[in-house]
């Protein structure tokens, strides 16, 4: 689930500050208290075994090392640098699958005012038209979002959902590439468009196409979202940002070992924790955000998106045909 | 309310440059001077009891201390790299929410045009799509801005204001969806069009569909907003940055202190305070504008937006049927 | 003025990158000497006191002042790395300023082919559709950009510019809200068209459509201009940067003064000079573009725009109503 | 092919981020190994002749030059700026490739609805229109990926692939110019499309131009591909890139020698190797994108896109004509 | 002209990567070897004097001048960040130039299809329009584009190359505004083509308009050009870059001076010329960048985009008026 914040911040003064920082779910502390724990574990059996069981001999290698690795560690290592540029662009990245993901308002509105009629029967049309958009996103959603497909696992499940019947469960199991079945209940929405234009229900080709065109935009969002799956992100990208920070961290359990001869050894590495936890964190936007369709506290909820547009669709669609409130002055009329 | 000062800056000249260092509304002065305060008070507290208060071996173990932190604190933390990509950040998805406000002029000039007719009832029928407009703008603006929030606690306020009769207020309570019920104003809109595109105040269907668009372009600012709501920044990224800024300038509290023996003891930390106002300034960039409807001084002020558009989209509809300037030669006529 | 330099390196080599580097109009030498000249007159009064005013006591209090300035100077203010990001987010933000200027070129050829006729009546139809887009144009102009607000002070010398009439202006005056009123004459402008229609000067409504598609995103441009001029880029952020560098080099005055234990005592601060023609030339770019429509050597010329807009308007639509060249198999013909 | 990992990262946890570091196909490891034990031994081999091989002089010249390199060697090449800057640039051309590719779905979903008709001759018809679409994307892809060359080396293997008549080909092979040669079949396209206009197939133009849309903004994505290939990054921003990567790791070999009197001398340089990895990685990122129809394991698979546009565009034409399920009420009917 | 070197890259291998660096035309060699020549011989001349001619005396003061230049060479002059934020805006500027150039392709289709007739007269007017567009681009690079003025000196040339006639330069020279000139061709493709519509050969106002879409889509692009000819880039910000860069390595002619106590002296500064060869690399992307249209090896080639419109308009719209293969069942046929 998406974690809101905004509420907190309408003022941005020390407060609003202190209360964004100390929150839990979606945190960073969240995020790195496990990792850092472990960390924390490892610096300190390294401690342990230099400061008491290396022979002296032993503790002068180990010093060489270390101060090897604390030379080159921040030169050779430009952390920062590889995370700025990839945080920025898997954030831009996160932007454009959220825009993927489709809300049915626009179409509902549509064929609310231009698919005309009060009869039973244009209700129907008007409900199963949004019941189909739906459907097409959730065949899709179900292909690439864990959440949508746990609680979807067969084609079967949909019809007990009501976002399927028998009849359609059949005809979509006919079309045997799973790409091209995705579609089909779009290609049924235009048909039923296409009949209720020949029967008058709408009264023109423009507004016909203008209806066409929502159902058209809502389901390129949701053909984005199967490509961003197809192609994702350049293996070799993330690999080189997520290894560089462990790699990073590793040789600092050696480098910032507090030596026998530091002139400041004050037992508990603060600095690297502080550096621990901001470095993580960092990277930890990157992590979360390179699959926003994933489990993680930030992840975008495709379910809830699914009902959502459900319960919206079917609510507005139902205005159709009903009448307008009465026209008055307004008390602004002069 | 946002801080206009394009006027000063029209020559970029020293004294425009120092007419704008100066101005307090907005400013860095007014977002610093708080906590600077705090911070010097912190500072100077620990700097009289380490001078006078600490025995020499704990100031023996504070001169390591402080040491030990100076030595990390900038390799360790990249603040300034962490600064510019997140306020680089936020200040494209601010303008983003910028565009998500709404103006009504389009859609107004559209109507008062292509919505034919001098009688009153044309006359309420184009001032009645204006207030269904705003009424929207309104019902997602409640929802998202406190400003607005305050101003409208309550739906029956907006009766008062003007924005809604009871009989309309009575058909949104009816609906239990409240996503929904921003759009339902919308509807009407719809609605109304195509029913003056059937009286024949609208010519054509395309001309109604025209209209429709600039109601559409306007919802989908809102709806846009919505988002930008529900899905803010993940907040690992905020959090990171904000700890960071705090926890640096907490080290240097300790770590910028005149040692004993450091050759260049002037008392009072100027570098830092500098480097605290620079940083803390540029923060405060990313903090006020990370809620863009909050209430800082930078803040967009939504109900100004609110009755602006109110009162320029009456004005332009009233437009609306009186007849044009007559024509005649203009001066560089051959 | 824009400065133009565009013919000059038509090829990048030596010569033109020299000729580049020594123009003045609009140049880094103009920006900066100014300044410069004031930087350095105070560093070399310090130098000078420095030198010979001061006790050797006094002196020594000088020396720890500048070591301890020199200690901090780069690694607490990352200046480069302000200047970086927010030169980049002005720069882009002065690109959509241009965009939002406005050329009357579409609107002009879509009126001159598709509002037919070779009557006196349809070329004062033409002329005055062309005189109201510039009209709004300069009115929207007027309140943002100094250039035109001088060489436009009342809304009377606009008729003396011959872009208004007397009729028009009581007609405009009577509109109280100014932001009402810049949008006057695109809504006679809708009517204008609108009337042509109905009379078949414009053979259907989708010409007609196009041809107000033209005008309003004409429109569309202006208001994206009052949005930029009501909310600026938050004060905080360009007091930062313009503080930021200021504060830096006056510390630079006092940390870079050739101490008497220097080893490299050269007098002259050529270093320091060199940085500042380079950082003082860089935050001028940003200082320029901030406000596009100022009175800088780059600004954007509005007056130039206006006139231009108002010849080739007329010159475009005068074509209409004129008969094309005669048809001819061209040379290639096999 | 394209290495797809979006499930091992839906939830950002260590396991997942350890199994995504341990992939081969596509990997950083896949992409550096080779380079790296070639650098191992040359950095081996210097180690050797360095220590058991130069006379003391030579030694000592060796270090001197060893000294220098390394003196300059962070500050001279900033190896990190370039490559952020660089990868970024690049990634961001790959994203807009990778929509030229182009999808046949919109184009097959509106002729399936737009195109009426149950007969085998308009069954004809709409298979043909994907056909030609399809073989539109495969001769401009034959032009600039080597893959689809290598399957298609000659334009009579088109016919085998049943993309192309013999009567198609050589009205084809009529064209002289190459570049004119690809939209021919969209020009069939077009002209087939009038026909069924024509004919009464397609109701009205309005529809008609729906159609030939979709076929037009497939055919753009094309011509952006051909102009990619056409005017490519200018080469010299590749090569300093490229350029200097290497030169800054050939300097590797000798400034990160362990010297004679070098006191933390571990033989293995584990800290370049680390950064041979990290840099090597992360410059393959743009090697590999740089050119994204490539033959590289992330570039796009342009065989596979011509197959499943040539399976999904039939599958869905073959839907038109068909009945829509039949409507009834849904399960949340009240 | 453009380099192509897309082919080379297909595989990101060691063997591509050495192909790419050593190219020479459009090549870092090509474009640096002349400066680095001039460098090198400045340098070894001070060299030579420092070493041999000058005084002990004269020397202590060189090593002085050298040992601040150097001190304050990096830290002073931040070249690497400003050379990055640079040419990211000038590569971003590049590719809205190219996209500004025009293609004439949508335009040929769109009238090969839509403007029917298989007469002569048809067929003349066809190519009268590829012709006007074609025109209408010339004239436009002309102005801009060294390139193409060369070869295009005076209007008149453009009758010898078949772009225009006797009478069409006349009526174009009755236009005193240079500016309305470069438009009044895409005036007469619009009442060319409303006189089509009129005579029937367009059979709606819909598909006229469609087709008016692309020509104004092409003159979009050109008008752009213009723009960003009219204001450049403004002077200060590329003279910034252009002259740290010069500065930079002229004042290392004396810093990287090997001084009499260096002890690392190897008489030729090989880090120094490394960094010449990469900077000047460099800051050569975005010298031959600035100017898109100019004569640069990378530059666009003008002469060859109006060529290859001519041919490839020219061929389509000969197209038009004929018969389509004959439809057929394809191989998949089942």
């Amino acid at each position: 689930m998406t974690v809101s914040y905004t509420l907190d911040i309408s003022r941005s003064n020390t407060k609003s500050v202190i209360k964004l920082l100390f929150r839990w779910r979606g945190s960073i502390w969240k995020a790195v208290w496990l990792q850092l724990l472990a960390w924390c574990i490892a610096y300190f059996s390294i401690s342990i075994v230099y400061r008491f069981a290396l022979s002296n001999d032993m503790q002068k290698s180990f010093d060489t090392l270390a101060t090897y690795f604390e030379t080159y560690l921040e030169k050779a290592i430009p952390l920062s640098f590889m995370l700025g540029f990839f945080v920025n662009f898997v954030i831009n990245r996160w932007k454009e699958f959220f825009h993927g993901l489709g809300w049915i308002d626009d179409f509902a509105l549509a064929i609310a005012t231009y698919l005309r009629g009060s009869t039973e029967q244009t209700r129907v049309l008007r409900r199963t038209l949004i019941r189909y958009l739906v459907l097409t996103q959730t065949l899709v959603l179900r292909d690439i979002s864990l959440q949508v497909r746990k609680r979807f696992p067969a084609l079967e499940t949909l019809i007990a959902a009501g976002l399927l019947t028998q009849d359609e469960l059949e005809r979509l199991e006919k079309i045997p590439d799973v790409y091209t079945r995705y579609w089909i209940p779009c290609h049924w929405i235009s048909e039923l468009l296409y009949e209720a234009r020949e029967y008058g229900h709408i009264s023109s080709d423009y507004l016909l196409e203008k209806i066409s065109d929502e159902s058209n935009k809502f389901r390129h969002g949701l053909a984005e979202l199967l490509k961003f799956d197809w192609v994702p992100v350049p293996l070799v990208y993330p690999q080189v940002i997520f290894l560089t920070v462990r790699i990073f961290f590793a040789l600092c359990l050696i480098s910032r070992q507090f030596l026998r001869n530091d002139d400041h050894d004050i037992y508990v590495p603060v600095m690297t924790i502080f550096q621990f936890i901001v470095f993580m964190g960092w990277v930890k936007v990157a992590e979360a955000l390179l699959n926003p369709l994933g489990e993680d506290d930030d992840d975008l909820e495709c379910n809830y998106v699914i009902d959502k547009n459900l319960i919206c669709g079917m609510a507005i669609v139902d205005q159709g045909g009903q009448p307008t409130p009465k026209l008055g002055k307004d008390i602004f009329w002069d």
